[in-house]
């Protein structure tokens, strides 16, 4: 793995990874080091927990010690940097800033008032103004991502390759509205698209739907596709799976998983693959 | 009401009314003999409820005395009919066919084997093929939809018509995949998008995401946009909102509903307007 080429633009010094909660920032720490890099692991408090990363080089920082990371980092002369992981939308009150962090809070005051891309596009325009590069992980780790392919032993069908296709139009009639990471079809036809309820409550959803006879899927039928939104910033919000994911694609009586091949974060891709067979579903990567 | 003009291609003769479950069908009974037409009831047994027609001229069939029905409609003369109201999806076991009905049965068990639409346009052609002119409620009554304009005293502010242009634009989009006759917009974005869970989930969907705080949605945010799919047809499967539409509106914090006017079913006008008025809601037809 350490034999594989780094991207251009990636980082030649020291490389920050700001790592929220989930496997995807301890796999990506290890995929790093495993090229050469250098990694300092700024773990955020009750987000990520700092044993998942081993022996890495590692400071707990809550959200209101910004002005002390910034110190840090600058102390390491990084200049290069990874968002990754879940961040509990975190309330204003709580940040309880530190003397060294009150003079940054303005940028987050105004970047809290949009939406949650409106925050996360504030937070990456403040690492850019500080003459920070803000990298993808799947610019570090393209492994992260789905392959062209299946994961598992399991592969798409004909017949599902034409609903997949399906799936991945409406995405993309979708995204012009900012919405529409994920949508299931099953029984010929679009069965749950997601919105704000995000893709597991969209599979329980399918699967109450099929409990209570008011939906049918058939043996080989039902399909997941996910993929990003035009214009998603994919170096800090890009669409992800998990075990989760696969469970309750399972438990909502799915065939299988289809995402866009490169552009969604599925972590440990064997291990996924593993689950995957186990569950009899096809988790595959559609180019 | 009487003096309302009846479109062209309305009935001459007498109009069968043939009624599934809800308000809508007594409704459409009530109006139709306002405006002078003979009208004769054939309730679907388990689904309409006779007592809501008061003194129409009525007979309760099962569907399995589909051949009885067609021998009823003979016997009066009736080349017209309207099919309205709500049909819980029969098993074709349940149908328990009299003798009169099996002939008929070979074209229901290939409309079966489709999706609810499927089997709608099965039963539209069955209907039209012995000679019978299928009628939409809104031809009878256009008063059963929404109007343009709004049904109660609220009305929709400025900011809530690029929301709802927005919402249109989104069911728009997704019409050519055949799902999405509803959305609801909130916090200047797309929070939620039905499929096959109907209106009525969506709406508690936004309503359980606002408690559990994932959702905020301000004083006079939040609109349900309503409106057919292209190519639907309007005549047996036009969409439709109630009193439970507007309750759920309401508990999901929603400022209003806004539907395609003429191309929604409301039913009672000013009944759903006094609602919409207790509830503090808006409901308004947009042209």
């Amino acid at each position: 793995m350490s034999g594989a080429p780094i991207e251009a633009g990636a980082p030649r010094g020291p490389l920050a990874i700001i790592a929220g909660g989930g496997d995807f920032a301890p796999a990506l720490a290890r995929l790093a080091a495993a090229r050469g890099m250098r990694i300092f692991v700024a773990a955020l408090d009750g987000a990520a927990d700092p044993k998942a990363f081993g022996a890495a080089d590692l400071t707990v920082y809550r959200l209101g010690q910004l002005g002390r990371l910034l110190d840090e980092l600058g102390r390491r002369t990084i200049a290069d940097l990874v968002l990754i992981g879940s961040l509990p939308r975190p309330t204003f009150g709580a940040i309880r800033p530190e003397a060294s962090t009150l003079k940054h809070l303005p940028h987050f005051a105004r970047a809290f008032q949009g939406g949650d891309d409106h925050l996360l596009r504030g937070v990456v325009s403040f690492f850019e103004q500080r003459g920070f590069c803000v990298h993808g992980p799947a610019q570090i780790a393209p492994e992260l991502t789905a392959p062209a392919g299946p994961l598992g032993r399991r592969t798409i069908s004909p017949d599902q390759r034409g609903l997949i296709g399906r799936g991945f139009s409406l995405l993309a009639a979708l995204s012009p509205f900012d919405v529409g990471q994920a949508a299931i079809l099953a029984d010929h036809r679009v069965v749950a698209i997601e919105a704000a309820e995000g893709t597991d409550a969209t599979l329980r959803r399918v699967a109450e739907l099929r409990a209570s006879g008011r939906l049918k899927i058939g043996k080989g039928d039902g399909v997941l596709v996910k993929a990003p939104k035009q214009g998603q910033d994919l170096r800090v919000d890009m669409p992800a799976i998990g075990p989760d994911t696969l469970r309750n694609a399972a438990a909502a009586g799915l065939a299988g998983i289809a995402l866009k091949a490169g552009q969604v974060l599925v972590g440990d891709r064997q291990r996924l693959g593993q689950l995957a067979d186990e569950l009899g579903l096809f988790v595959e990567g559609v180019a």
